[in-house]
């Protein structure tokens, strides 16, 4: 049994290499390509996945796999992590033929170029000819596990693994209940945010943002930050970290971003050394790696302890705009709660009826309760109902995000299940250092990201998100901590 | 045979894909990455090369190429191309031991930092024992074709196919005929060029190797430049095609050494769209491609038609520098024949000696004439005969190169090789258009570059180098041509 792991060890060594080689392609495609390189660089990935797709379901994989019995294997140890990773991949792999596999990926990369059009033309009639596609190849894949009681909970899988729909909804439901009413509340207060928009050269924000990295912390040399187009963290390996971010010379958005992107970069780059060529060598799922973006970018970045260090370095940074706003009102500022159209615009306490209001309508195009072309008005209707704005067209509401064009149905709810749960890990983080606040309020950002590293980033893929979420915090997924932050950041007036 | 013929192209699209993949790969580790990402990058390079050889020595290809008969094939087709060129690959790769391929990786991935440290330091003895190492394992390569009249044939097929010792010889001492008593003659002429030496504003540079590129002519969108320590052409493509240049502040280095890897740029981005996937979708050899940095860097770059075109703008971007240079001064300047002892620096003339030092020496390492300990001697010889220049030290001596470092034994004549056929195929491209001179002159690239694409850069590499080069320009190699462009630029004093 012991050869039957290595031999496992040495493909699936393979498989996440390959992996980590199309991921890698793609950040150079967002950044460094030449435009017309597009047409080699999707072969490029396509290859990439085939290969890696037909190492992992060989069937020799299977073979190694039956070969180990893992109740024989000490269930933390990494084997019996890297084992139970397999197993579940392969068997989720097995079941959908190549060829559906396939149609799935051509239909999405020619939805893409239909959907950046129909968004610039602010035209969904365009592009519903290609969601309809993507929608039909989700339905066949769904059935090629066999009959489902909630076939939503398949896609929700593949993002989320073992997270269900009901209990997605359970926990959306209870956030909707509040949030709506918070931001009833919130929408009318008068916040000044003006001094956010004055002028600031990039080359000062680049600067800027390197600074705050290396201020959060990391081993020098392993990380680099380029501009794209739509901000996203990704790398190589654990020692070559890249993220991304968008600078605009009107505003600090991209201070925030980079926070954002230093938290997914941060959890690759802590994966310990020993498993980082593995597939358990990465995070546990997309809901637990926003939960450090968002941990970074909103619990550290948009608190007042952080502010209290570092706003006399942005004041210095940047004279002419911030020298006569005092600390308070830039807090207030950057925490200014609005109701808008855009999710990935949006402010702490919005973000979540936008992910609510998507999640909402997946399932209900998974389960044929709503026709495609009727979506732009279901989306006006909730938008109206959940935020209070009038969508004013296609653009501005249901063609805003690519993913529905690249065939993910299923993904949008793992920001908002990150969010949730990077409260319930900051909490934690602060039960286990009384004073971490004091902490970040003397540039110590040391201890957290040490507290990551041994409670979160160690465990790697090596358990399910459920059991990663249990070892770091002692329980599961809970909207309540979640909320409870909100009520008491927004609940009380900010200017009394 | 449609079938088995179909099957091949699809084998070697793959193997071509993760080849080009690969290829980028290297071009970011020299670009973009953070140094500390070389440990994944040579996982990740190594993954690739294992995967791709395994798909090009598989059994099924061995089997495919029986079942196709070449003689029905026209051979001007690209199928007929594919399938010469698979045979060579397949007859090659299959004599060679995936676990010999592995230990020769190994043991250059092992020599390179010992050789970075010997070369900081100087010390050769340091990078004896690689050096050793790496030369056995050739030994042991050459031992899996069986006995050989000539070895070294063997190692100069792997960089110039089908091109033989002799044949090589017989070219290098023709021109180390010529060129040690034309060196000695140019020596004591007294050239001026300190202004090209003077202050050389990084940001003009980068915008002017920009402009030099956009002159020479390509497709928009499809090329970048980037800075590196030492410049190379890469790319993942003919959409995709990325050059590097090195800045120096204080010279005007970087401009020809721009024009150069341009050359090799041109040579991939004209290679016909219908094969460019496929691995006849490339230069034909190395020397081929080098003949093409060659003839932009110096048949155009340091000729006096293009100075005549570009002199009075460059004027305009450096004019504290220039402004009191002439146009005559400056021709000269840059042609000023001086020996030296480091080959990448090395003026048209002399260069040549640089490459038959080399490969001198390579035959006598691979025929066990000479000692590996007394290379640095019989280096230091070579040089005081051919140059007339005493090596100070290892570092500017024997060390001073990669390629062995690197296992690359049978390199280096392809340098010398190529800038002889950028001779033949500068006067053939003259013969066919007779005022190429007067047009580029008048700032008309594209003449050339046209030229190249129908006579050289078509036939990818569909043919050997040398029926390649039969195509282009009538004949074979030949150093004539070569010798009397040296003399007929060289041998009439420059300053009378």
């Amino acid at each position: 049994m012991a050869d039957a792991l290595d031999q496992l060890k040495a493909r699936m060594t393979d498989q996440h290499g390959l992996a980590d080689i199309a991921y890698f392609l793609a950040w150079d495609q967002r950044t460094m390509m030449p435009p017309a390189g597009t047409g080699h660089r999707a072969q490029h990935i396509a290859l990439l996945q085939r290969i890696g797709h037909e190492k992992l379901v060989d069937p020799e994989v299977g073979r190694l796999l039956g070969e180990i019995d893992e109740a024989t294997l000490d269930p933390e140890s990494d084997e019996a992590g890297l084992v139970r990773l397999t197993r579940r991949m392969y068997d989720k792999a097995v079941q959908v033929p190549a060829e559906l596999r396939g149609e799935m990926a051509l239909a999405a990369a020619e939805a893409n170029p239909v959907w950046v059009k129909a968004k610039e033309t602010s035209d969904f009639g365009l592009f519903l000819g290609p969601l309809e596609r993507n929608v039909e190849l989700r339905h066949r894949y769904i059935e090629c596990f066999g009959p489902q009681e909630e076939p939503y909970d398949l896609l929700l899988d593949d993002f989320e693994p073992e997270m269900k729909t009901a209990e997605v909804t359970r926990i959306f439901d209870e956030i909707k209940a509040e949030l709506v009413p918070l931001i009833a509340e919130l929408r009318d207060r008068d916040v000044d945010d003006s001094f956010l928009f004055g002028r600031f050269p990039l080359d000062r924000q680049v600067a800027l943002d390197h600074e705050v990295v290396d201020l959060f912390g990391h081993r020098p040399d392993t990380w680099r930050i380029d501009p794209t187009e739509h901000p996203f963290a990704s790398g190589a390996g654990i020692d070559d970290i890249r993220i991304t971010t968008h600078y605009y010379e009107d505003s600090l958005k991209s201070l925030f971003s980079t926070m954002h992107e230093y938290g997914h970069g941060l959890y690759e780059h802590q994966i310990p050394r020993r498993i980082a060529n593995l597939p358990i060598g990465t995070g546990a799922s997309l809901g637990l790696h926003e939960s450090q973006s968002r941990l970074w970018e909103n619990l550290v970045g948009r608190s007042m302890p952080f502010w209290r260090f570092f706003y006399p370095r942005l004041q210095e940074v940047f004279p002419d705009q911030l020298r006569n706003v005092e600390l308070e009102r830039f807090y207030a500022g950057i925490n200014r709660v609005e109701p808008s159209l855009i999710r990935i615009r949006a402010d702490e306490v919005t973000y979540g009826m936008h992910v609510i209001l998507r999640f909402e309508l997946e399932q209900d195009i998974v389960n044929g309760r709503v026709e495609l072309r009727d979506l732009p008005q279901r989306w006006a209707e909730k938008m109206d109902e959940y935020l209070g704005v009038e969508v004013p067209d296609d653009a501005n509401g249901v063609l805003q995000d690519t993913h529905w064009a690249s065939g993910l149905i299923g993904y949008f709810s793992t920001y908002l299940l990150g969010t949730v749960m990077s409260v319930q890990i900051w909490e934690k983080a602060q039960d286990d250092v009384p004073d971490l606040e004091e902490r970040i309020e003397r540039g110590d950002f040391a201890t957290l990201r040490e507290w990551l590293a041994d409670n979160v980033h160690v465990h790697g893929r090596k358990f399910t998100p459920r059991e990663t979420l249990r070892r770091a915090v002692g329980s599961t997924i809970d909207a309540k901590p979640y909320l409870a932050y909100l009520k008491r950041k927004y609940g009380a007036p900010v200017a009394a």
